[in-house]
């Protein structure tokens, strides 16, 4: 079930408030009579709700025969608030930096004020999506019985960051996005971004087989129909919207919130629920160093690198492929006992 | 001793002619009275032949001292002929195509015409400079007794050829490029294009260790400083030169020439001399994965690994660090023997 949950004039942790602010959301199966059995699965960096239906399903981990599963839409997604659907005088370029907690709060109150829950199972996550259950696992430990961040860190790291400013760099180098103020979409820079983005995304071993020549399940001809396909993915956003969540990947960082101080160490010791982090062994962005450092210092945590060559596409439900989705699905059923 | 060997009217592999072709150079040491001293030495992407200077010097494997040093420039340097320094009708956008072998048949006119130069100890050569010394092996088995490919390959690999592709994307995505005819450098596309390259050419373990601010010898503050530094590493180029040799790197290929017949493995089994390959552990385009199947394939060579977090800066002159330098020269060192 589609649904948007109405924030109000949300307060942001920058002190920004965005007015009217929106949150979209689907939900599959049903919340049981002591609320117990939910699942919290966040979208991606240019992904939508649908986007994660691949994950959820009779006989997977995510099962909606037996758990009530709320899928978020990201700010900036295009669905919940986003430069593209804001009006005046937050719209476009002019929209307000959100950062994972903003997410991660804005999502709290959808489950407590909309459906009344006060437990939550397992918080699974995909790239900027395991970001936000890092951030649940350290905001609401009292709520959260488990996280699963997949190919993605609580901090992003400054090589990370560095690929997300080359995107950006790319995309605004184009004259038609006019700071932000474009009438057509900067085409020219969003054929830069993806190019770019695709480079990243899987790992060379992947080219290497040819892989991407299976992308999203089909059979293409060349590196050329690659690429368009590989364009949809995030053309199908609006540009502001694009660097809005790039806004947002950039300065995702757990320690970032009262309480943590900025102490990394403190906000990661925070985390005690029990916690399986999943990096995939190839993944160029989200290397499994990244998330190895950062369990060492989760007190109930465990390191489980998804042996893939598919590299971040590894977690992506639609990026990957049959064994990597049932390695993945298998560790959360573990993670549901 | 600096200089330029005039080419001619210069037949190009493409069946193109480059009019009044030019090829700088700089020599290090004196050739002597057999000329059996001789190291080739060639440049790299973006880097002009005093960039070389680094590895080269007394006590060094690349002694001056005892060997005579030849560092041509590579086409579309702006030494070489190049976009830049050409006159019409085939300057700018409309220089042509240049593949690895065009430098390398150009190179052995120099080496035979120039100084009369039948034999070579060494060819030695870091990124597309390694791609040139395994065409110097295949194509002049009888004159090359020794190749040292550094952080390169034989053949560039798909993934590789599509990190490049997103760069030129962004460079030419800046409305100023206009279509390569630009008045002035088309400033926000180059800045991109060096802000992608930085993420590429060094490891995610470099950055989280802030190596990066440690980049070419210097001592940066943060990020931007050293985002600033990079910048001038590809800036000093003109962009249809950036362009030019981001083409013969795409196109890089052992297998496209004569007798060859675009077969990679007769290509690299025509590499009969002896070969030390040494990729970077870490270098993220230059995978020691690609180089281990290029050693298979090659009767005499041998995979030596750098043990480096610089990823491809490893085997660059000036963007490395002591120890990587000196594991280098050393593995030189033997090759000489």
């Amino acid at each position: 079930m589609e649904g948007v949950f109405e924030l109000g004039n949300f307060r942001l942790q920058s002190g920004e408030v965005l007015a009217n602010a929106q949150l979209s959301y689907e939900t599959h199966g049903s919340l049981n009579a002591d609320k117990t059995n939910v699942i919290l699965y966040p979208t991606w960096y240019s992904g939508r709700h649908d986007d994660n239906r691949g994950a959820i399903g009779s006989g997977k981990a995510m099962d909606p025969d037996k758990y009530f599963i709320v899928v978020p839409d990201m700010f900036c997604n295009g669905l919940s608030s986003s430069p593209s659907n804001t009006p005046a005088p937050q719209d476009g370029p002019r929209f307000p930096s959100i950062n994972v907690y903003d997410n991660v709060i804005a999502q709290h109150a959808l489950l407590t004020h909309e459906f009344g829950i006060e437990k939550i199972r397992l918080v699974a996550g995909f790239s900027m999506s395991a970001q936000q259950a890092f951030h649940w696992g350290a905001l609401y430990p009292q709520m959260v019985e488990a996280i699963a961040p997949i190919c993605g860190s609580a901090r992003t790291s400054r090589h990370n960051w560095l690929f997300l400013e080359g995107l950006k760099c790319a995309l605004t180098a184009d004259a038609d996005f006019q700071g932000g103020e474009y009438q057509n979409p900067p085409e020219l820079g969003l054929k830069a971004f993806s190019t770019i983005y695709a480079g990243w995304f899987a790992s060379q071993t992947y080219y290497r087989e040819s892989l991407d020549l299976t992308f999203g399940g089909q059979a293409l001809q060349n590196m050329e129909e690659f690429l368009n396909t590989a364009h949809q993915v995030f053309a199908k956003n609006d540009a502001n919207d694009l660097l809005g969540m790039l806004d947002t990947w950039q300065s995702a960082d757990l320690s970032n919130h009262t309480g943590f101080n900025n102490d990394l160490e403190k906000a990661l010791s925070a985390i005690h629920c029990r916690a399986i982090v999943m990096p995939s062994e190839t993944d160029l962005y989200f290397p499994p160093e990244d998330n190895a450092l950062e369990v060492d210092l989760m007190p109930n945590a465990e390191l489980n690198v998804i042996p893939s060559v598919y590299g971040h596409l590894a977690g992506g439900p639609g990026f990957s492929n049959d064994a990597d989705d049932e390695y993945i699905d298998n560790v959360l059923k573990r993670l549901l006992l």
